[in-house]
């Protein structure tokens, strides 16, 4: 039975009896806007972590409730007749991992009355993304998706769309969460709690803790957002807590009972006012009425804000409302106040002296790589999803989705969750990632098998991936090829480009050539497993597995593929024939430590110089591009701090998940028995080294590319010594950087850092090194004044340059102490195999290279597509060689001879459950970054969909909630303060002609698109 | 608007909607019981404390939630719409004291909603007094009164009466309970959580946790209840808490989150129920789901039970039911089922090892001694306040019912809350106490000044009195009568009996001299004011009253007053006429310590011999009955055990409130400089002892009583050393008991104890003192084969007899430590002046007299109510002489020669809100107890109101919440085991013929009657 209108104002009525009716007292919650009186806006709102101390399903039903007391269930549940109680009554909600959970087991006349709540406003959504993401550690696209996800949930139940920003509680606040997953998705405004001590104290002297923020540089002013950092935190101001149990004076306004407080309550609810409003521009004060998990049992809130609005407003000098951070945000608009400008971001964040919480730009480096990975993953499952078609029933790449939005919570990827929490998202993450590898093995089956060939609709070809070729596991490459089996890779590019690749994969023989799309032989190289990796490879696969893998490959097979945009190519593998054919088995050379020699490697223009006795990189020149530096590279450790020697009035504070608190930096030399063992061959070169006992690294040079990758493992740290460790490589030359450095904001915008500086204020520097440190998703660049030297990463870490000159990367943490925000564990992730447990190992890549001054941007950013969206390679094995002609061997989804341009990624290409498709492009370039690059650029639609016919093309705001020109049309205009520096105008890309379907894009723009097809939809259709 | 009941009906359904419905799971809860499989009884409850931690009224809004977390208010909302959203649902509500305070809160529509739910039985109402009333330091009078209160509510409003005691937390159980406040209010069963460790092991062992118990050897079987102990405690199993944020898995049955538990869980169910059911006769067994303050968030309880009947019936190994303790009662009733049978009480409680609840027989021993004061005043007062005629408006005695309804709460006159919350007790008493003083003022104006004389409907007598009489002050006594006045002071007597006592006032005025209501002049005594009353005084006054008085009074003026039953006499005081008239001077002779003399003392029949080296009494006899007796009274204290010896596995144990743990006994020998002082005179004789320099004591004869009273005044307690104390006082005699003494059970019952020994288990002896401590409210006797020795006391203290021979009282207690059982506090009771804080001085009697054997009854049961009902004392100024002309100077309400029989006492006369008038009348002497008082007795109602015809009588059940003959016809009828000791046929009193109006009271009966009179109800009129 679902409630009508009628009857739902009939339950209305008569839960208002049960709740808010009082014999003797009526309050009176009605109160709106008073002009002229200081307005305090009490929003009621609950944070409800996804996933931190308990799993996310463990806080939605409420068990596990000795780890911490919580349970969603309980706050929606008791959410609903409050609200209905008393129609003034509103609340936020926020978090849709959540809500979806709830409102998939509610009955239709509780949705119906829930649509109701939302309709009227008593009920809002805020933020609206699957978690409150966290804005160090994820990466945009990650946030994009995750935001996309709550928002067309709350579009297509709710015909709502979120209106406020609000991250609350993320440890600093990025760039580009506030021009892009704010101003972009059409949010009116962003609130949030966190933000450096120092910086707080300044803008509430100024009143500046409320700004415009123009988080991009290239987009500025048609980017911006109205802003709001809170004066303490997310908390009801002291002593307004009204949690079942919570110790605050309720207002006891009953006279036939002992303690009526209504006079005493009323004057600490004015104090409270006007304090706050003594920091704040206009008379509107915001107070968060809630905090994590709050509203348990939402009437014990609502009891006590419907006699304090009451009472209050009876006093008189200062007004009290319900209200919701829109009403807030409206009420800042009609003041027509002018607001400070604020750019870039808000990192590093630290709440008090010696406490920066740049540890988790690193913490769980494993988690961190784990979650990039399956980003770049999803982003591939989708376009052969949308190839294959997708399906209601069968597998899809939902659960994936929903595993990848959840792990992008501020507890998740930020490595600052518990352990057994960590292995949630790690499990959801795997579960996902194992449905969407049957999307992909099954598309791709349908693509080489396509219908021109095989009229088959199912399928025969089976193919299998490897998603633990990082620890060289590849049970799919390890097969024996000398019985006449071939084995066919078929190696899938996301981007929009075609592109030339080396793969490597784990093989059993020796004696084994690689044939192309075409049957030709082509150039293949055998490089020995050494022992760091096939050690990782069993210990790791016997923990993850429970067993040891019954052999170890003794190769890796390198060889260089090409792949068209959006495509694939095949690759064939067997026993090679005869004498010289094959591939080439690699050169290897040892040098001892106490050999004084130098090694150069690399075969194509880069060269790297290595000596032996230092054991370590020292020049690095380009033949090309004529560069050349002298970078040594090293590796340090530094002591977490113990926070012994705090003394009063200092806290003590430790080193942990969140915090970095060096104790000393301790360089790691080489130890005597430490050698270089060089592996040459016609694809790679590489330089082995083994720096202690826990740090192993190859230095890698690919013959057809300009830049270096180093791939380390580091770990178990040792700990034996009772002191946590937290590893480092510092890449060091002799560049002249004048203190900046660049980081990139989520993969994004760079930023441009100044050690021990600060934009907004006068900096007191207590941490030298933690507090210089930025979160890097993408990469991190220095430049003097002929050359730029550019690192980029296969994860979030933390970096800084601590020193002129010099790149240091945070690769590793193992701390043996909690840092006192939450977490109460420390970051001391093991692995354990028949209850043995040994410190994680991490196994990762960076990769660097120098460019002249001015050119380092291309390689950043096309080579930061590739390293986000791997070439993804699918494994079968086949008998007899016919393969051409009986499979699709090469296929691009993109017109034949066409590809984006060099500035642009197709950052969303998927099929929604309604059959429409979302598309995503991006420019890729800054303005002012590259010559060449950063400028309007095009993408033609119709070669982007070549066998289609574009029916309707709606350009959708970032979040596809809503239609771009609907969110134009509603923005405000925020004036900001005079003086603010002009600016030069935006460029935007323009309108798309519906005929010529050709879409511009300017400078950081990324454009989103919901496109319907005009014929039916054809599956893995294509010309031939 | 009233919800009518189809608006109920669709409230319900839609309310149903909002919280019991799931989308995908509908949880079958209408299970009723299943013959053949084990029944778990699952009974939702909250045990709400009407105070301990908090005060009550802290409890009931949840205010001070930084001491404990409780909010009653919460409870009782969120219990409305729970059951509501399933009529399966049940819940049982026991405390009145806070549901009136909710009820009265509530909108017309609630109530309505409400009363469905009771009509419906979902919520039922149990104990249903206005507390759980302790058991230990109650007057049964106390007990009925307050369950009496709980009961008329409930049946007004809900025109049901509670079926069940449920008195779960209190520390032990008394016989009075099961017997008076059990079978006699109509309870059919009676449950509770305490019971012995030692005792309940046996029981387990012997499925006899639940029985018949026969609480009263003189009513036995026809006052017999079943009554069952708890197995554990009144909590539910380990492992099925679901308060919010409760740490017990809650029940996981979504099979698309994480962690689905259903079989773990219904194991766990099923498990423990096979465990309790292994320990239980018949197949039904009861699971207590809630404690102290749960349900504030009703839901959370209720989810978590719906599906555990859902799905452990589901599994069906065992049965489970939604169902309350009348439900369980009537279950295991209807098993025709034999239960043992148990007689006496379940004191003292040990809940393990060392660990005996004894000392709380004696904490706050001046809350103690309020509580009953305010208990003998209430009585008197609803006396008065019916002679005058209820007044709705006006000032009444209603405030002082509550009060002392909710001071009976085992945390309160126990002794066992918190120190703000024991003033919380106290100060309620006193707001109760002035008004019912203006009542009792008001009354004895209008019939002083009876319409036969006056005329007048506002009398213009304003009579004082003196609440603080016990500290010597009483500013309206303390007049100077120098300049003619005459002080007026008439005496109240609101015992059935003629009563001649003596009073004592503190006077001014060295010559006065006393007239009775005939204007004759009668003896008087004037007594010094002695250093230790007037130190008393006036650091007392100072610390209640903000001053110290400005002039001590020199004197107590003593004389006997002789006052008629429920009536007054007047009489009056003046400046005495001329040499020779007045009061008679007490002689004063003071004996130092090494003075070797022999004093005696008494100018009536008993004679006390005091020994003035070893400042102690020696010797007691009676010249009339011919006893004597060497008696001995000493004064010891125990050091309170502070736990440190414990060793494991002992839990360390330290004495505190609850628990009497000695830590060796010490013999206090009056010092050196101890003197005796005795005076004399021709009322009272009296010895002065000064102890040592915290205890004063005055041992006193009254000429004309053949008793001695002993006062003390015990504190502040010395804590120098560290070592918190309890004193006790030893009477000590040659008399050879056998380990054999005798104490009342709520001042009712006498109780067989022996020494070192239980009738029902084997006892293992650990506390040799604290383990043979007994409750005490009237007294406390011993025989040997010639005399029998009483002691009778003024408020609850513990007392035991723990060498042959000796009585001993413990009179004090105070703490510097916590003794673990929850109330976290150290009773150190403590008064203040201007921040300097002593330990509390208790000033106190107790009464003894030596009678020859079998012939101490008379003297214990009819002092016994002369202590609790004391004299009551108005006083007033008048000019002239004249009082006897124009003023009523004795009344009886009484026929003019009618007294009621020695073996009845009056114990309720009081004028109800609907004009009733309610009477109780009790039989105070159990069978055998006395050779001529045994024995069934007559009151002549038509002599009880002399001035009344009454109209309608109607025999009441205890609490007078239904008739008599009604309870009697539901009774339900136990089978007994076979080899229970058969019983003589139970005398009680027959049917009241409505014509002669006589009623029958057979030993230890208690008979409740409701009157209607059959005109209108006059007020103050009688015969002049």
């Amino acid at each position: 039975m679902a409630a009508t209108p009628s009857l739902l104002c009939l339950l209305t009525l008569l839960v208002g009896f049960l709740f808010a009716d009082s014999k003797f007292i009526a309050y009176d919650t009605s109160q709106g806007i008073v002009p002229g009186k200081i307005n305090v806006h009490l929003v009621p709102h609950t944070h409800d972590d996804v996933g931190w101390l308990k799993t996310v399903d463990q806080y939605y039903v409420g068990s596990n409730n000795s780890i911490q007391g919580a349970c969603v269930q309980n706050v929606l549940d008791s959410l609903v007749p409050a609200l209905l109680a008393d129609k003034n009554r509103k609340f936020i909600y926020v978090e849709q991992a959540f809500f979806q959970r709830w409102w998939r087991d509610q009955s239709d006349s509780v949705q119906s009355i829930v649509k109701q709540l939302v309709t009227s406003g008593q009920l809002e959504f805020i933020n609206g993304g699957m978690c409150m993401h966290d804005e160090a550690a994820t990466h945009y696209i990650d946030m994009i998706d995750q935001t996309t996800l709550g928002h067309r949930f709350i579009k297509r139940e709710f015909d709502v769309t979120p209106r406020i920003g609000w991250q609350i509680d993320p440890f600093g606040h990025s760039a580009v969460q506030a021009y892009m997953l704010g101003a972009e998705v059409g949010f009116d405004s962003l609130f949030f709690g966190r933000i450096d001590y120092q910086d707080r104290a300044k803008r509430k002297i100024e009143k500046s803790l409320e700004f415009v923020w123009r988080g991009s540089k290239s987009l500025s002013s048609s980017a911006q957002i109205f802003s709001g950092a809170f004066p303490e935190n997310y908390e009801p101001p002291s002593g307004f807590y009204f949690e079942v149990n919570d110790d605050s004076p309720v207002v006891q306004d009953d006279i036939t009972l002992f303690d009526y407080n209504v006079q005493d309550r009323v004057n600490d609810f004015v104090a409270a006012a006007v304090a706050q409003a003594n920091i704040t521009r206009t008379n509107h004060i915001m107070w968060t009425m809630g905090t994590d998990f709050k509203y348990q049992y939402a009437h014990t809130w609502f009891r006590q804000m419907d006699k304090l609005i009451h009472y209050v407003n009876k006093d008189g000098r200062v007004n009290a409302l319900y209200s919701t951070p829109s009403i807030y945000t409206d009420a800042k608009y009609a003041t027509n106040e002018s607001w400070p400008i604020k750019t870039d971001d808000f990192f590093p964040y630290a709440d008090r002296t010696n406490a920066y919480w740049t540890g988790y730009f690193t913490s769980r480096p494993a988690l961190k790589n784990y979650v990039r990975a399956m980003s770049g993953y999803y982003l591939a499952a989708r376009q052969l999803e949308y190839f294959k078609g997708r399906t209601g029933s069968g597998p899809n790449t939902d659960s994936l989705a929903d595993a990848l939005a959840i792990a992008q919570h501020h507890d998740a990827v930020s490595g600052t969750e518990k352990q057994h929490v960590a292995n949630d998202y790690a499990k959801r993450l795997a579960i996902g990632y194992t449905e969407a590898e049957q999307v992909v093995a099954t598309s791709l089956a349908h693509l080489v098998e396509s219908a021109s060939y095989t009229g088959s609709v199912d399928p025969t070809t089976k193919f299998q991936q490897c998603p633990l070729l990082n620890i060289s596991y590849c049970p799919a490459s390890e097969v024996n090829l000398s019985q006449g089996k071939q084995l066919v890779v078929v190696v899938y590019n996301s981007l929009g480009w075609k592109r030339d690749d080396v793969i490597r994969i784990p093989v059993i023989n020796e004696d084994v050539a690689v044939h192309d799309s075409e049957g030709r032989e082509i150039e293949s190289q055998l490089l020995p497993l050494d022992d760091a990796h096939a050690g990782l490879r069993n210990y790791y696969a016997k923990a993850y597995l429970g067993q040891t893998p019954t052999k170890t490959p003794n190769y890796w097979l390198a060889f260089t593929v090409s792949v068209p945009p959006l495509g694939f190519s095949t690759y064939t593998i067997s026993a090679a024939k005869g004498a010289g054919a094959g591939c080439t088995r690699s050169s290897v050379q040892t040098f001892q430590s106490k050999e004084e020699s130098t090694i150069e490697v690399g075969q194509g223009n880069v060269k790297l110089t290595f000596s032996t006795n230092q054991g370590k990189l020292t020049n690095y020149v380009n033949r090309r591009s004529l560069v050349e530096e002298l970078v040594e590279q090293s590796y340090s450790f530094y002591n977490g701090y113990n926070g012994s020697d705090d003394k009063a009035p200092l806290i003590p504070q430790n080193a942990g998940a969140y915090i970095f608190r060096p104790n000393g930096t301790f360089l790691i030399k080489p130890g005597e028995k430490a050698s270089l063992t060089v592996v040459r061959g016609p694809v790679i070169d590489e330089v082995h080294q083994r720096i202690n006992s826990w740090i192993y690294q190859v230095t890698r040079i690919h013959k057809e590319k300009d830049h270096v990758e180093v791939e380390f493992i580091v770990g178990p740290l040792p700990t034996d010594d009772g002191i946590g460790k937290e590893v480092v490589t510092q890449l060091a030359t002799t560049m002249a950087t004048n203190k900046t450095f660049y980081t990139d904001s989520n993969g994004r915008d760079f930023i441009k850092r100044i050690r021990d500086y600060r934009t907004d204020w006068d900096l007191k520097v207590h941490q030298p090194i933690a507090g210089n440190y930025y979160p890097i998703n993408l990469g991190i660049y220095m430049q003097d004044n002929s050359t730029e030297f550019s690192v980029l990463v296969d994860r979030s870490v933390g970096g800084s340059s601590t020193v002129d000159g010099q790149i240091e990367l945070m690769l590793h943490r193992r701390l043996l102490l909690d840092d006192s925000r939450g977490v109460a564990e420390a970051l001391n992730e093991t692995v354990c195999i028949d209850n043995v447990c040994s410190g994680l190992r991490i196994q990762g890549k960076f990769y660097f290279r120098i460019d002249p001054l001015g050119e380092g941007a291309k390689w950043r950013r096309t080579f930061g597509q590739e390293i986000y969206s791997p070439l993804l390679l699918a494994f079968s094995e086949q008998d007899g060689d016919n393969r051409k002609n009986s499979h699709v061997t090469t296929f691009s989804g993109v017109g034949s001879s066409y590809s984006l341009p060099d500035n642009v990624a197709l950052i969303t290409l998927q099929e929604l459950d309604d059959g429409k498709v979302l598309l995503r492009l991006a420019h890729l370039y800054e303005i002012g970054e590259d010559r060449d690059l950063s400028v309007m650029t095009n993408v033609e639609l119709k070669q982007l969909f070549p066998r289609k016919k574009i029916g309707k093309l709606t350009e959708m705001n970032l979040s596809a909630n809503q239609e771009r020109t609907e969110m134009e049309k509603k923005r405000l205009n925020w004036k900001v303060e005079e003086g603010s520096s002009s600016e030069a105008k935006v460029s935007r890309g323009g309108p798309v002609d519906p005929t010529k379907l050709v879409v511009e894009l300017a400078p950081m723009e990324i454009r989103t698109f919901l496109i319907e097809f005009n014929q039916s939809f054809h599956r893995y259709l294509f010309d031939a």
